[in-house]
């Protein structure tokens, strides 16, 4: 095992290559996670795995822990009985929570050491329990803060109120405007390079199992609401989306002050399609708040995360081992999806290393993956260790798996 | 000197009575302050007074320790003299910052202990350092807490966002809705009730001097802001507002979490001008709400404080005596103005106790009351220890002060 030192957290890289004259799998995955805030709301402590039914509770329990060790079970079974057919390079990163900073540069830098015919990440989805799935496309994000201030520091609403343009009144007439009554984003230029889906897509994505009131139950909601014109499912992966991540100003806590604040903030992300470019959506942004912040207030938006939108072939040969694979260990052919999250891997490994991305992984809707009480369902961590082993060996079958040396 | 308990602050009473057959002022005070919040800003450790220049900086120093220190300096230098020509009741409450809960009922159950001629209260500002200046209006306050929830708990925005209606940014939606493109509120009726102010007060008003510069120096803005139609002045002291107090949802923490959040907080307070009534207002907010909130969310509103808005007769006995003592102390005649913040008290004395108040105090506007960094000007101690012995023994010439017995 090797750990390389990036500007933020490191990476770390193992390999075994004594499949000779086979092809060779990078293995993605990622050993951070997201924040366990807001603390109190959690019935066991987060980092202290906890059995209930059949689930574990943990951050990181499914993002990616969970997933992460089922593939790293499959390697160790495979090499113990001598049946490992391709060679393996694994890569674990640091910052996948955080937009993936360093994860680029590594792989551009170390570009021969890490020469594969193929990456499995194994930070991925399935649809329901007992249905996997297959996703042939991730969302790319765009993270910003933003922030306003209108007095240079808290004033008295009494003595000031009526004489000063509030800048957290500002800040929420800025994000009331960035969708219009149809739920669209309003962010010029924004829906400009939305890849269309296709009749085909569109059939395919309405096949997919999908039940409103699962969906309900899972996010704890009265009512779906969304883009005007498209399902929800569309919704969630093929369709960007602006969401208000936080909001902070003045006095938040018991009881009454009568501040009127100086500053406000906003984090706001959007998940991006393919092929909205990042930082075309950036430069849409500022243009709406040059136009729209009022001229008592200034203005600050800080670049947090960027990653791209990524779509991948579903006839390629990682695609049929991958689905075939599932079938085998769920007894049930994979459905194809869009993801709704974002994994900068995948338009990173085509951009950097030229190979194609397969994403096998175990994580529920209904996880409450980056919320607190994160779980994973334990029966598909067995499964998913089998999906691993007979992946690699049909991939090895593959007979335009192996690039010419 | 005795201390009566209430559920909440105690309320502390002292009294001097020995001017036989001469009239009765209570002087009203409080010892409560405001939170120190945001600690970070403060130059000097909030509860260890410091002097730079002529200021002296401390959480209280405006409001209202300086100005209630001043006022028992001026009856203890008269009574040693033996030259306190009035009878003294001194009440000190600790809930003046966040609404003065038990004050009425003190004032109710204590009406023949606490009966009077007049109140005092120390808990006033002047227009500027050697300008002194008599409120003869103070506006009320209606302080809510707004919390609306979508989910149930916080959601993967890339798993969820797209299909979920994200409840910071309904509450953005709904606070951008409570202002119209003129600056004026649009809650059902907000300004039904409000006061009209006449030609003769809004001359006399435009006489105050002041400075658009020194208030855009004392609040540190680029420019005022307000309803439109009305000069900054009157929108200060005349006209009613609506002020985001706090704002809180989600994650504020450094860099990102993709997290949809379940729920999303603001604390709004609105003051309120004669003869705006605090429950028709809230009646007015809860409609608003009911109105606008979209069906996927559920909200709930926290009633935090209210007080009514007060008159004073700028011609009675009271503001004769205040108006000679600043007069004479300040070697300028006070210009008469209407108050911005709120005073439970006016109202309160008026309904209670039946008399009128007169407030006399020396806060300034760029003190930063409520705020970081909180200061009084020490010269205007000295002064002010000087206007009250110069006012109790006004007061007690008026031929109108003493109510036959």
């Amino acid at each position: 095992m090797e750990v390389f030192p990036t500007a933020g957290h490191p990476i770390v890289y193992g390999d075994w290559l004594e499949a000779s004259g086979a092809g060779t799998i990078l293995i993605y995955g990622h050993y951070d996670v997201q924040p366990v805030d807001p603390l109190a709301q959690w019935t066991s402590p987060p980092f202290e795995p906890t059995l209930r039914g059949e689930y574990i509770f943990a951050r990181g329990a499914s993002d990616m822990k969970s997933n992460g060790l089922a593939v790293l079970k499959a390697l160790e079974a495979s090499i113990k009985n001598g049946s490992l057919p391709v060679n393996v390079k694994v890569v674990f990163e640091g910052e996948e929570e955080i937009g993936s900073t360093h994860l680029g540069p590594f792989l551009e830098t170390n570009k021969s050491k890490l020469k594969c015919d193929l990456v499995l990440s194994a930070d991925a989805t399935i649809a329901k329990r007992d249905l996997p799935s297959l996703a042939y496309g991730v969302r790319g994000i765009l993270y910003l803060e933003v922030s306003v201030q209108g007095p240079s520091h808290d004033l008295h609403s009494g003595e000031f109120g009526g004489g000063i343009h509030n800048p957290a009144q500002v800040l929420c007439e800025l994000i009331a405007g960035m969708h219009n009554a149809d739920g669209q984003v309003t962010l010029p230029g924004f829906y400009d390079q939305v890849r269309i889906l296709s009749d085909e897509e569109r059939r395919e994505l309405a096949r997919i199992p999908y039940s409103e009131d699962e969906f309900r139950q899972a996010a704890g909601v009265k009512q779906t609401f969304g883009e005007k014109g498209y399902s929800t499912l569309e919704r969630l992966g093929a369709r960007p989306t602006l969401e208000v991540n936080g909001l902070l100003s003045g006095f938040t806590g018991e009881g009454t002050k009568t501040v009127l604040p100086a500053k406000a903030m906003a984090k706001i992300s959007m998940r991006l399609v393919p092929y909205q470019d990042p930082s075309i959506i950036e430069q849409g942004f500022m243009e709406y708040m040059r136009k729209n912040t009022p001229p008592a207030i200034t203005w600050e938006v800080k670049h947090l995360a960027s990653a791209s939108a990524a779509l991948i072939d579903r006839k390629s040969f990682g695609m049929r081992a991958a689905s075939e694979a599932l079938d085998s260990a769920f007894g049930a052919k994979p459905v194809f999806r869009l993801e709704g999250g974002t994994l900068p891997l995948v338009s990173l490994a085509k951009m950097k290393l030229g190979v194609e991305v397969i994403m096998i992984g175990f994580t529920l809707p209904d996880d409450d993956v980056h919320a607190p009480n994160e779980r994973f369902y334990l029966p598909n961590y067995y499964r998913g260790i089998e999906t691993y082993i007979r992946f690699f060996d049909l991939i090895s079958r593959q007979p335009d798996f192996k690039s010419p040396a």
